[in-house]
Parts: C-alpha cells; sequence; structure tokens
C-alpha cells in the first residue's frame, strides 16, 4: 500500500532551509517511532521515502513522506502525524522549523498501481522525471551521479520488487528497459548531499526519457517510474536523496 | 601548426544570432576558400573547426576560426582575413551580419604544444571544459549528446592524430585515459543543432574531470583537452557544433 503526507512548512520564519534538511528530518522523524527506528535500522530496502522540497506555487517547503507498506504506514506515518501539530524541533541543532499544515494523498493499494498503469490504454512515450533532490547511484564501488538508465530502472525495480508481490527483478527485463529507454532531453547539474561526515555526490535536474519498444514495455516503465514517485531512487532515499516527480 | 582568428561581431545590429549561425558562417567560409573547398570536402578529419558564441565580457558575438595545418592557415584562414573587412553578408539567407574587428592570436607549433604540457613541471588534476556550442558524438549509429569520457577522449585522440607527428591513438592509451578521468562537476543540458534538414541532439555546459593517474597521463590528457580548444570536440566541428573552452 502507497501512501503519502505532505507537511507545509511556510516559506516565512523558515530561510534556513533547503534539500539538505532532509537529513535533520530524518533524525526528528526517527525520534517519534520508537522502536520502529530500530526495526527499520536492520532492514534492507526500507519501506518509505522522504524528501524535503521548495515548492514555488504554494510558496512554501514541502516536506514528503512516502511509505510503501500498511505497518510503515501505521508505524511511522502515524506516529508522525500525531507528533506534528506543532513546529518541529531538531535537537542536536537547536533548530526551530516552523510548521504549517499537513496534505494527506489519498492511499493507492500495489494492485491498484499495476492497474493504473498494466490496464491504461493509453501508454506514455515520453517521460519526464524531475530529480527533486540529490541523485545518486551506488554501483561498482563508486557512486555515479549521472541520470544512467540501467541504474535509473535498477534501483526502481529493486525498490518496487521488495514490497509488491510482483517480482520486476530479473536480468532479462532489465535488458529489454535498458534497451528501449533512451534520453530525450536534460537539464541537469551536479551537486554534493552532505550526510554527517560524508559528502555525496550526486545530481539535480530534468530528465524527459523516451520508451520505444512493446505497449507492454512502456506500462512496465510507467509503473516503475510510478512506484518510483513513492520509492524514491538512488541511495538515501531515507534521508532526503533522490527525490523525483513525474511531470 | 595551431593558429586562431576571433571574428568580432557586435552585439548590435546582429540580434539574430545564435550558435546555430555557425551552419551560416560555414558556408559563408566555403565561398572564400575558392577550389580548397572541395579538397576539403573530400577530407575524412578536416584541419580546421570554426564556432560562433556571444562573449558576455565584450557584450559580442565572437566567430572563432581554428586551423590545425600550415596549409589550412594559408588557404583558409588567410583568405578569410582578407574577406573580412565589412560585414558579411549570408546570401541564401539575405541575412547581413554587422562586422566589428578581427583579432589574430599568436600561432602555436605542434611540438609547442607538446612541449607546454609535457614539459611542464605542474600537471593539473582538474580539468573545467565548458561546451560552448552544442556536443554530440557519433556511436553505434546513434548520436549520444552526454559528456561520456571514453567518446571524448577518442575524439581528442582521432583529431589530434590526424595532424600531429606524434600518435596517440591505440586502444591502451585510451583505455588508461577513461580509466583514470572522472566526471567531478556538471552543468548541462540537452540542446538541438540544425544542420539543413537535419536535428541533431547534442548539449552544451560546463564539466569538470578529475584526472587520477601518474603524471604523464596527466600530461597526456592535458594536451588532448588542450588541442581540443582548436580541433573542437563531437561531430560537426566544421559547421559550429563542439567548440570547447578550457576554464
Amino acid at each position: 500500500m502507497l501512501s503519502r503526507m505532505d507537511v507545509v512548512l511556510p516559506n516565512e520564519g523558515n530561510e534556513k532551509l533547503n534539500y539538505n534538511t532532509g537529513v535533520l528530518l530524518y533524525g526528528y522523524m526517527m525520534e517519534q517511532v520508537g522502536e520502529y527506528a530500530q526495526e527499520l535500522h536492520e532492514q534492507g530496502i526500507k519501506p518509505y521515502s522522504q524528501y524535503l522540497f521548495f515548492d514555488k506555487a504554494q510558496n512554501s517547503y514541502v516536506w514528503r513522506i512516502n511509505t510503501m507498506t500498511e505497518s510503515a504506514y501505521e508505524r511511522l506515518l502515524l506516529p508522525l502525524k500525531d507528533a506534528l501539530k506543532k513546529d518541529i524541533f531538531i535537537k542536536n541543532k537547536e533548530m526551530n522549523i516552523a510548521y504549517e499544515k499537513m496534505v494527506d494523498y489519498k492511499q493507492i493499494s500495489n494492485d491498484e498501481l499495476l492497474k493504473k498503469y498494466y490496464l491504461s490504454d493509453t501508454t506514455a512515450k515520453y517521460i519526464t522525471l524531475k530529480f527533486v533532490t540529490p541523485c545518486s547511484f551506488h554501483s561498482f564501488g563508486e557512486h555515479v551521479f549521472v541520470p544512467d538508465i540501467r541504474l535509473i530502472m535498477k534501483s526502481f525495480m529493486s525498490k518496487a520488487d521488495a514490497f509488491t508481490e510482483v517480482s520486476f527483478q530479473d536480468e532479462e527485463t532489465l535488458q529489454s528497459l535498458v534497451q528501449n529507454i533512451r534520453l530525450s532531453e536534460y537539464s541537469i547539474k551536479s551537486t554534493v548531499y552532505y550526510l554527517s561526515r560524508v559528502k555525496i555526490k550526486s545530481f539535480v535536474g530534468t530528465v524527459t526519457f523516451v520508451v520505444n519498444g512493446p505497449d507492454m514495455l512502456k506500462r512496465l516503465a510507467g509503473m516503475l517510474f510510478g512506484y518510483g514517485e513513492y520509492s524514491g531512487v538512488g541511495v538515501k532515499s531515507t534521508q532526503g536523496m533522490g527525490g523525483i516527480q513525474i511531470l
């Protein structure tokens, strides 16, 4: 089950926020969830993602939290909702983050997501992704900080695989996706994301992909991109990195 | 022998210029060089490059022409100098390009370029390239429009190889370069370059590379990047694409 909550933080009083504040919000979040934090810590792929971005339309920062399982919803999103009735205080930085409101999204079951893409009459040939917060991939011991199609699809597949009943993660499917998806347009730049004492080379920006091949492949690609809006993409999507939005 | 001439075109009266005007300037240039145009046409790698860019410092457009051989200097750059004492008229577009002045650069022999990099005490670890005009590579029948390190170095090597006595173009050297050069920072976006009826997917922007490995490799990389400022990089560097500057 896919759930989402936006926490709207007004521009005023929050001058010091930027996407890297996602790390601090991660810390705050873990404080609210009690012993579940330890359980999450032991898990490989985590059932949630979160990131902070500035939303021009609202002239506000938005802290977006997505959960991918029923239990993450209950044990992470619900406690967070309870806590979030006042400003957010980041203890170790003595930093106060002004709070305005909370926006709840309709929950989507994994089945509904599958149906949305697989049973749709229309398939999208072009998909534009906005990498809202810094994105990076881990590959052969290095950080790769370009929108490499193989690494993007691989990340989507393993994240979707962890929490859906259908398994996507086979080499052959990945191959067909990689062979049929091309860069169409982009505007990107490198950046760094600060995680305690580590700087992670990463990138932000907008990328349009063109998906060729049979409709079935387009549907699968669409589904994976759609799932990626919840799971995030690449490394550290629980700590504020790899937040994406389909434009 | 490496030669360069900048043709300064004032901002005023040239409102319609943009980097794609490089194609028109190519046509104009070919008209000035007589039968040499036919000879050039039959050559694989051409001994010159040219592109148009806007130079903020001068508040003017600059048409930069580089030649890589003595004969290209004599048969292309010199006739062009003679022609360029008045505005540039592009016949088939009935377009007048206002002309201001010409800036000549000191010629550099290939030996001097080699010495500059190979006998220098200091080697640069970081090299920042500005892709001033749209850059694209041709690889396995496709246009690749990202700053792929292998394709960049390969292009430098084959261009340098064509007009220097030393041969750079062996697979092993290319391998070591590719293994030791990494992206460090970048800010790039895709674009298209219009060549008669063809649109070429390409990119512009700034890329910083970090060069690791032995000093000898850094020197070679430096030399190739340095040569690239004259030869251009990637496809259609005679028609206004692939102009680069080391920052």
